[in-house]
């Protein structure tokens, strides 16, 4: 299989075990950096050690954190009243993005998952005691669950809904419906029977 | 433009800087070195550093190597009497790939890029004078020019045969025609046209 010198063979396993990085792609990665300069491969390389080294994870939160506390956590602007939980910092940085748009300006909790019993996946996988840990701050009124509408993202949603129901606080969970910009005519099934059964008078 | 904490946007800026990687991709690859183990990252980080220090070229052919002439030129088993000139690396794996199938054994010279004046490449920065001096030695029979069929390639495949004629070394061209398996139906007018021009008696 190695038709490669194994320095570059080596390289080339590297890139293919990044996510959506198959064999081919990972050559032309590994092409490329043998074709940079030293000075620019060393940089990249420094990059990704001092990223590891240097994000953590917010102890409240666990959204990405320098240090300490993340910036969302430990502004003074947000409604502290509101917890958004989130599947991962993706999601809550998507949300962040569309701030400018939205009107949320509450707090996030990040679980870094979701329950999946096929990947062995259960709830103490996930930042739920955490989460539960925060409720015991009577300021919060609201739970917005926002995990992604897949199979994991709806078992992991019901789970939470249960779970934190008994305590007395509102949860609520994203609406489904058509995406904008959509068009009916492409749009799956599940997705319309969710939007006609949410639908609003007008 | 910065939504993300600075060692992580200096990382995505670092994975936005490789071929065929977009600004989305390269959050997604950063994300994944953040939730990789510290240890996965440092060998990730040297694989790179050690491809780049340690992968030299062919003082030859100026194919890949670790060390001194590549494997090729060192092999005792190899025609030295033909050299196949392509543009790079990417191209003499290709053929040295597909050689299960073929019957060539000779020596390659790689010119690292073909001539290209929109991106200021000219003669002069590929390793065209590297080629004449190896044409010094008597053994070489003939030159197959292996460059791709694009612009740049057939423009460097010309001026490398108008070079090297006069020398009186047999000058050779790949075939153009349809690729195996293609279908007619889809095949561009070049393609068609080439492959009428090259027709065979059967």
């Amino acid at each position: 299989m190695s038709e490669f010198i194994p320095p570059l063979e080596v390289l080339i396993e590297q890139f293919n075990r990044l996510p959506g990085i198959g064999r081919k792609s990972a050559q032309r990665l590994a092409f490329s950096i043998v074709e940079s300069s030293e000075e620019d491969v060393v940089k990249f390389a420094e990059s990704l050690v001092n990223a590891k080294r240097n994000i953590h994870y917010c102890p409240v939160c666990f959204n990405f954190s320098e240090q300490g506390e993340c910036d969302i956590c430990r502004s003074s602007t947000r409604d502290r009243s509101v917890i958004c939980v989130v599947e991962d910092v993706k999601v809550l940085l998507a949300i962040e993005r569309a701030r400018g748009n939205t009107k949320y300006n509450g707090l996030y909790h990040v679980l870094h998952g979701a329950i999946s019993p096929i990947d062995g996946i259960g709830p103490e996988q996930l930042k739920i005691k955490e989460l539960l840990e925060r409720l015991n701050d009577d300021s919060i009124r609201e739970i917005i669950i926002a995990t992604n509408p897949t199979v994991e993202g709806e078992a992991t949603a019901m789970y939470l809904s249960k779970l934190l129901k008994p305590i007395g606080i509102k949860i609520t969970r994203l609406a489904y419906g058509l995406p904008a910009g959509g068009d009916l005519e492409y749009t799956d099934d599940v997705t319309i029977n969710y939007a006609l059964e949410g639908r609003r008078e007008m």
